[in-house]
């Protein structure tokens, strides 16, 4: 019996950003491997940005995993984690927050970790995730990007990826050894800004992937 | 131009253990994906159990990493991690050790994680390193089997197997989440073992080999 | 100029839980001093049992929060805090969770605190946010009620008195010099329980609405 | 049977400062309620400076609490909680030390908490306290006046106030998100700060009696 | 210029453990070596037991030292470390604290070290010092004599040999690799216990003259 | 019957460094006292300086303990602490590495402690070694010489006594009670630095040797 896909949920309505996730998992799908299937909720905000965004995007985040028994594994893509407790309550197979496999995976690389995240205002939010995961006191810094940029933008142009530049900089200078891409929508720069900067940079989406897809080949054996 | 490798290094001479490595990595095997390679370190010792075993075979697994540029990753299957700051101090290669891969990616599935250790006497040789990786206070319980068992033996039979689930079910009950296989020779019980308890049970390698796989795939993008 | 009410808000529909917090804190009525009024969220659950209920009763407080902005501070009278972070980022008014205020006070009086649970299944939820709040390696123990009692009996009648009773006698012996009563419903018992015990016994909303009653208090000044 | 007062304990000799405290607590003062009574160890120093005062005034206070055996509660009004440890072991009634009260207080309001003490010279005996407390890790930073101030005048005139606005500032950049005053004496500035700083700011002995208050008021139903 | 002597402050009157602190340091007597001088404060307690005797014992050695500034370091011979802040704030010249000095040294020959209390009532302070001194949670377990001994006597005789020996050997099963005798006046069962029980023990005021002797000799240099 | 002596082991074959050992011991050889032996790796590398010195260093410093049973102590002088738990797990001697002692014992003397380091690139290095030993969160800061210095050198001459006030200097401003020489060939600047800064310098061979003095002398008892 195969087990089912590995369903990574984007909670917010962009379908530029979705379609930036399965450019980022296309080499995670493989004959005969975990098949991989990226959903979008398409009646969610336009970025989950504010908290009540993420409170409500965690109830619809819900309703698609109840939706959906048949898959394997599922990945909540948004670095906010909506709905991650609520998921494990209401499933036994494994639920991934990207936040989570994305720093833990910096911590498998480095001892320092840094983390750019699209805004200021969502620092606090990640700091308390951090602090619940316990993993607070290897954190080089978090930097926000200096400037206005949509979850949707933040993956693409040369305006972006000087900005991720910029931030990614900062948390070398800081101690980063690894450096964690805060926002699902930033993947589309990771492989160029981890050539420029020289030190590891996780996009979190694929590193909860990875985690999922590890989990279902171990099941398959 | 495709990335080398993942070369899974098991630094005690035992074929048995290796051979038991290749059948628990045989599903991230897929054509066009990261090729994985295990190899045995024939002049190490039968199997990694004193500092001094882990320290010699620090020096080791380092003249393999040299012996081997092309590597695109490095995985130390051994859950001593010998020489892995050695390993990442000559190569800018990503290096994985399986402790810190196992437990962090445990992590990632549950609050709690407790460890099956083979030998009480390695547990805090253990405990050093998840103070190291500063994950310390999320631990569970670490719990080794009740009997002799050497590692080559530890992943296969109904004697082998009772003993880690009389050590699973301790660390169920001390409320581990999830469980990390403290030794690279138990994975041939990982399956069952999960089944059994029903709580998540991590192999190392493979968790491991899952970040290693997952690396590789987003450097191919 | 007054300052508004302490609202107090019960997201679980029992009106009992309500009257029962009602009486708790009806010595913090004075004239002239601040105004405090416990309110039913009479569409929410019965009880705030599952992770589903918490995080509905979070979208529910916010609603209640947004309709009445004439108060001068909230109280979250629910252990499980449901909503907490949502609430902070729509009210510029102090928001208060009575898990966080309960063993914050605890902290005040003593080295170690412990806690009783109404449920086994609520303590993985509880120490998740003694970790967030970062005062985890202070916990003495946290031991749940040895039977089935619901949210609202928790506060009355023998039974659940001599339930409470057994479980602070365990987190006494683990070294608890203070004891949080680790949900909404048990406040009838506080006063007994203490008296019986011989430590000091914290019942969280009072501990909540104390910190409000003094945060106003001050801008009154 | 009506608890004894709660005994606000001021060990310096600075009627000033008691005064000040007499202002900063009179909205907790209610016909019914708990008494509230502020007394100066007139035998004290001047301010509780050094080591020295700190110790001296420990046996002081413990001096006037045996003294007072009718009292509810005690409330150590210094922030260097002189003889805390010595009270609890004199007296089975609650003893509030006003720096863990205080911040405490800051932490059920906000992430992180900074702190404005007196002087310089104070911060270290400050942060001994805070580990001891078990939350260093939550501070975002704790600033010194910029100048010359006693303890009698840091909570009056526009030269204290602009002296603590400069502190607060430089807190709410580090990321404060509620701001202790490190001074019993500084009292009278808090309201004016916190509307000036737009961050929560917390009067140490406001949130020692505000505890004491709600304990009490728990023993009386 | 030589600097002055090692002055061992024991701040109880008993000249019986004053002579069991000279033979504890006869060893560290050399000629041409710093000079060791054991003083007892003859007007102090019996025994430092209650939080008071603590607190008028720090102001008493303080005394101590003011009337002795040719002294090149200080060691407050007392496992409650009476006046430890107090004294730094007087002296340049440094000030050991035996409970610091201890346990630092047991941190260097162990992973987890163990704590053998004359009686229950001093583990919460001690856990206190633990926490201030930041290594809490590497202690392995503090464990009480099981019986009722006197300062004077826990160092003599087979009787209290006994009870040593029966809490040092449930620290050894809790996993202590190194023992601190948690007493000035153990240090007369410290060789046989270790012999005994086959784990490191650490003699407190052994532990502190070894890290003065060693400032001193640094200094004479 | 005597213990042997304390063995000093040199990793690396600088006879300067050793040379600059013995005269920071000289102070500790006394008649009738432990015997101090300081002793070079001939065929070690000229300093200790990568990861792989360090690892192969461990090796050779294990092969001296097995040559040299007669030892009553240990003491492993290079910061890098090579061999650490394989030293242990060969002798039931006290082995003590200079990095643990060093540190632990400027923790007996002040609250903070800052770390001057010979290169930037052993900071990581010396950062893991403190998480491991739990003592990361009392680290004021760790330092490095600016400018290109030897092990050798960096005990003698002005040029390196420049650079090493530097550090010291913002040590100093960074909170540091007390500083820790993180090179065994510093300590001939030891006395003249402390001297200069004001504050406790600590030279890591001399806490260790401290130690390890007082060990011996316990037993000689």
């Amino acid at each position: 019996m195969t087990p089912g896909p590995i369903l990574v949920i984007n909670p917010n309505s962009s379908q530029v950003v979705t379609e930036g996730l399965r450019k980022a998992l296309a080499g995670f799908c493989h004959p005969g491997g975990p098949e991989i299937e990226c959903l979008t909720i398409t009646h969610g905000p336009p970025g989950v940005v504010t908290q009540r965004d993420v409170d409500e995007a965690g109830l619809n985040t819900a309703a698609v995993i109840e939706a959906r028994p048949d898959a394997g594994a599922y990945v909540l893509a948004c670095y906010s984690q909506p709905g991650l407790d609520l998921a494990r309550s209401i499933t036994g197979r494994p639920v991934y927050g990207i936040q989570d496999a994305g720093v833990l995976s910096a911590l498998a690389l480095a001892d320092l970790f840094g983390v750019i995240a699209v805004a200021q205002s969502s620092i606090p939010r990640h700091l308390r995730n951090l602090r619940r995961l316990g993993v607070d006191h290897r954190l080089a810094g978090e930097v926000a990007l200096e400037g206005n940029v949509s979850v949707a933008d933040s993956g693409h142009g040369e305006d972006s990826f000087a900005l991720l530049l910029g931030a990614g900089e900062k948390l070398k200078a800081m101690g980063a050894g690894a450096i964690v891409l805060g926002c699902a929508g930033m993947s589309g720069h990771r492989k160029r800004l981890e050539e420029v900067l020289g030190v590891q940079v996780v996009d979190p989406t694929q590193a909860a992937v990875a985690m999922a897809f590890g989990k279902l080949v171990s099941e398959g054996l």
